[in-house]
């Protein structure tokens, strides 16, 4: 649930690479010769690992290769444009890995198909991808080798748009990860495979980046975001009208579950290997709202009905007989009116964090109650939950 | 009341200088040589000055010159050891002074005495002071041309501690300052101008950092504190625990106005510029807190009591006849008692934010009230003011 | 005959490497983050292909890959290591050979098979040389291109020893060489194509560095060796007398010339893309030398004996029925004593750059002449040439 | 006699440093930030003063300020700006002071009376020079504690031409110079003491850089002048044709001695603190020279007449009663014709490093001479010397 852009282009943000170059580098200063300004000498992997369990995560995804084509890991297919043999001079992959899984994270990664630079790649794209030098020299073993290594639970794969699957020998590989590979038994993937392929192939579906079904999707689904609202690695002249607050982010993870989809949240730590506190605060901010709401999101699953906007926008969750509604903004009076559960003289209402049995009373004898609410505790969210029994 | 350590001397923090250099420079790399590496080069006036202005402060100090000598204008005195020689290559003193002038803020300039590294200083200490050629060829002649040329309202001397103020010559300088400087009228001076003269001399007190009186100081006074609390200066390997976050602010500010103090509430903006978004966060909560609770805190008073603790924590101030109680924490019933006033029939409670008059009652006859209050509005910085009127 | 050193590893001296580093760059920074400061900044090809046309030399070769790896060109299989992507920005090898032609100098790329650092042959070691992942996915692609790319007309070949041919699949490659590549019918290469193949097999023998036969020796072969005499590469701290000075270096040549074999003499240009004025000087003085004495140099073949040292030391060398006696001393007396050629009436003597004939007369019927030398003219190199017709 | 321009301004060449920064340095990249690349870490002032030592010279001067401010020692009065502080960390002054008496050099120190961006000299630029912040604030305290310090025999001056002597105090520093400081009874100054002053006043006469008289001066002069001829400091972009060659050294050397001058021989070492090869052989040529001349060179006197050119151009010199004729070219015949010189019977002509008297006959009765030469010795500086005993 927590998504990590931590990688060499952060050195500096590429959208606005050129015009930051030419005012801040000599001229003739290429993109490789950042790589020596990547240190992450600050990067320690037990407080990041820490960060994520307290934010409430049960996975976490690293970009193992972004589309620059440095890789975190020692890459004998990427010589010299890795975190092993410049700036870092250390294994990122591999070290926060082990902190993850040491606090029962799952641990997946995020893998460019193509690269921006790589020669061999711009060999077989002005060939119209009938070539596959890249494909066959580097990222294919570079991939296996990885899978191997590391023995991801999750690849998040980017970058295929620009050629189809058949060029990124997709099919095989995936043959070989889910039949053959070390990881058969545990791996999931996305749907990034090859141009056409998103939203339509694939373990499960991320269709574009920040996709936001407006119905319940029937595919599963994760929708990954960025409290940079800008950009997905981290940006020196961020400013904080540019980042989510906790509410957004909150109502965004509730609406997600809500419709049936896994919640990717990403941050971008320093090229020293920070995490900005404001983004450890939105972190710990979500996890300290799942200690109480926790229960209507974790193991959920989508309910008859996905919201409704009565009284305060409410997204509904439902675990066996169980429903949940979650209000994502505090009501100007002291009752909340819900449309859409048929109650029975069986419903119960609590409100999560506090076990006393609220009042409540039905709205019609079909559907719908109005609820009394107790006064609600405070919470940097901006979000409660009811959770209803006993209705359907 | 923002106060910002802006300088060269966060490239590195000098607390780790040794150890940090010795892990990432060249052996034999001194500290002037990390000048280059301020550039301030996303410094942004009009926005630090929207930022500051957003967080209600009054007057905003910058530090024109720290312990390391380095001055943030082109001091003749401090030849390429200033901002306009190298680095930023621009006047920041001057820039951030007329965008905070523009939004009506008033604009103070802290200048550290003696100099960590200045040859001139180093031969007058092992003088034992008794020779003066620092202060001669550096110092004052720099600190006449910085007044005369920025008109500051108010100058925040600092570095004072190690020799008395006549090698300082501390009261000619102040003599000239308050009777024939071009802002002989409006100056404003704190009382490190020598060592033991703090809390004893000087226009207002500082006394040391963060100082914390137990009870109502006699004189004038301030409370400068940070929001990194460990540092002044940026620094890149701050974490979200030690920084203070909003309700503690605000209680610190409650506490220091009850007790007469103005508040200064520093914050470290990074050597490219940019003031990190969790200070921006902060300072614009503090200013919406304030937009809320102001009224008890501008051109308040100290009350007859300064603070009680019956229901919660509560910090008295006042303003003509009118008395104000700030609660700084949430009561966990809908009433709080406050001893100290003095009710009588036309004692009138209100909540700040809230036209609504409140129920009361006398505790007893001669002094204390039960108020009832309403729901609480939310407020991040976790604090209430009730406004008394009527009441001794 | 010239031979350019001229690449990344200048920065700094491999040698000194490891000490180098620890004294002048950050604990932690490693051999490829230096690639950046290789600049070439101030190379002009047309300039080095003019000192090198006025050294005389009839073929100029460039290292077009040394053993850290980098290739001076635009290597697709090299990404990110190479003069293209970084530092110098452009195509060293293409500019230099484009130059060099232009004056109709003969140009020959040098390649190192092996490499230092390379993850694929530092696996393929590991392996005992049974795979083949370094040959086959980066040696072998990027020699070819670079044969089709340049049409070298000769391949100086090093970095051999590790392995034997069979790794290197030097039989194959260079039967491609010979009978199908583009340059079939002109290319020439050297002898280090596998572990104890120099000395035995290959174009022209080179043998060891500097090797210097004590005999003739019975196949084609060439001295390489460097104006610096303790590094090949470009040294910010050489002094003077590690130099080989002029008189030295035509000695040095006479020998080689003498014993049928071609003198490659290397200089190393500045990591900046300079060629440092005393190894200009040494190379326009070895042609102001060759100015005067080249017939006894270009297209010569040894002679029956290859030296002796009666007077002065001399070497021989011959073209047709002409006998060359290069003094590379200057005689105490004005006569000189050559006891190897066989005079006979129609004898005639001639000193190189004067015309007119030299008085002589037998040592002993069968064998042996002494000449009456004029005054020698000024010579650098401490080097004069007789040329003697009609002896055997 | 040998001139060292050693100093933080050949990084890079001042000529040419506007253009050089916009191709290799981020825009807004200013002059002082250069001053951590001038490192001199492969300074060993024994090698530099063995050099000197062999070249036969005298006395050495060093760069202790050049124009651009910066201090090769560690100047209370330059603090960040010398070489203590910054880039070398040594003192360099001091160090090189050592090891050249240590040889029995005389040691004399180079200082610029201006800067040309000291803000306080600029300011007083502006003021017409009426006022004197600079002079008073920085010129005279570092200058007076430099002589106390380093008691240089010589203070080579320059850098007064803006400025009258009464701006730079001249007069009363010279009197203090010469009447009560430390080096009173041994020290030697130039004449760039103010503008008007040069080649009017002063201990010896510089006159203008490279001052050449065409006839014998009046009063004792120098002439400076460079191995580079476009440049007293280092440039990584020279070229051979850009150096004096050691003929022309030699000739300019004999041509300033007959005209009565000292030769003052600049070489310009790189930042690094070598002395590039090429100038180390021009030094040790020019000592190898005057190991068999220098009788003609050292303590000798301008004679009657300064030169002629009969045969070849001659530089008369002279000893006592002893007569020395500089051949600056090798005459085409093994005769010479001196048109000068009186003879007597007791004539005696030898030519200098050979023993034997040579055969010389008048041309005519009241004058001049043919002297028969011996063959010529090998002289790389092409230039011989004719002792003349019992002439007028």
């Amino acid at each position: 649930m927590v998504f990590v852009h931590f990688s060499f282009f952060q050195v500096p943000p590429y959208q606005d690479c050129v015009d930051f170059m030419a005012k801040n580098y000599p001229p003739g200063f290429s993109y490789p010769e950042f790589a020596p300004q990547f240190r992450a000498q600050f990067f320690d992997p037990e407080e990041w690992a820490d960060i994520f369990k307290a934010s409430g995560a049960k996975y976490v995804v690293l970009t193992a290769k972004h589309h620059e084509g440095f890789t975190n890991w020692g890459s004998p297919y990427s010589w010299n444009w890795n975190s092993v043999d410049t700036g870092p001079h250390r294994d990122l992959v591999g070290d926060l890995g082990e902190a993850v899984r040491n606090r029962s994270l799952i641990y997946g990664l995020y893998n460019s198909l193509y690269e921006w630079f790589h020669p061999l790649y711009l060999i077989d794209k002005k060939n119209g991808f009938k070539t596959q030098q890249f494909v066959m020299n580097k990222l294919l073993p570079e991939l296996y080798a990885m899978v191997v290594r590391y023995r991801p639970e999750l690849i998040w794969s980017d970058g295929d748009w620009e050629a189809p699957d058949t060029y990124w020998n997709s099919t095989q590989f995936l043959a070989w990860l889910y039949n053959d590979s070390p990881v058969k038994d545990t791996i999931v993937t996305n749907d990034r495979w090859g141009v056409g392929c998103y939203c339509k192939h694939g373990g499960y579906y991320n269709c574009e980046d920040k996709y936001s079904p407006g119905q319940l999707p029937k595919h599963k689904w994760e929708k990954c975001t960025s409290v940079d609202t800008v950009s997905w690695g981290y940006r020196r002249t961020m400013k904080m009208i540019e980042l989510m607050n906790l509410p957004t982010i909150i109502e965004d993870l509730a609406y997600t579950v809500a419709l049936g989809g896994n919640y990717l949240l990403n941050v971008g730590p320093t090229p020293d290997g920070m995490i900005p506190p404001v983004f450890e605060e939105r972190l710990r901010g979500v996890g300290a709202w799942l200690e109480i709401n926790g229960e209507a999101i974790y193991a959920s699953k989508p309910w008859r009905i996905q919201s409704e906007n009565t009284t305060v926008p409410v997204w509904y969750t439902s675990k066996g007989a169980t429903v949940y509604a979650i209000l994502t903004a505090e009501p100007s009076t002291p009752t909340v009116q819900l449309l859409g559960p048929k109650t029975s003289n069986a419903t119960k209402v609590t409100l999560l964090g506090n076990p006393t049995p609220l009042y409540w009373s039905p709205v019609r004898p079909d559907a719908g109650l109005v609820v009394l609410l107790p006064e609600l505790p405070y919470s940097p969210g901006r979000a409660w939950t009811l959770k209803l029994d006993g209705v359907q």
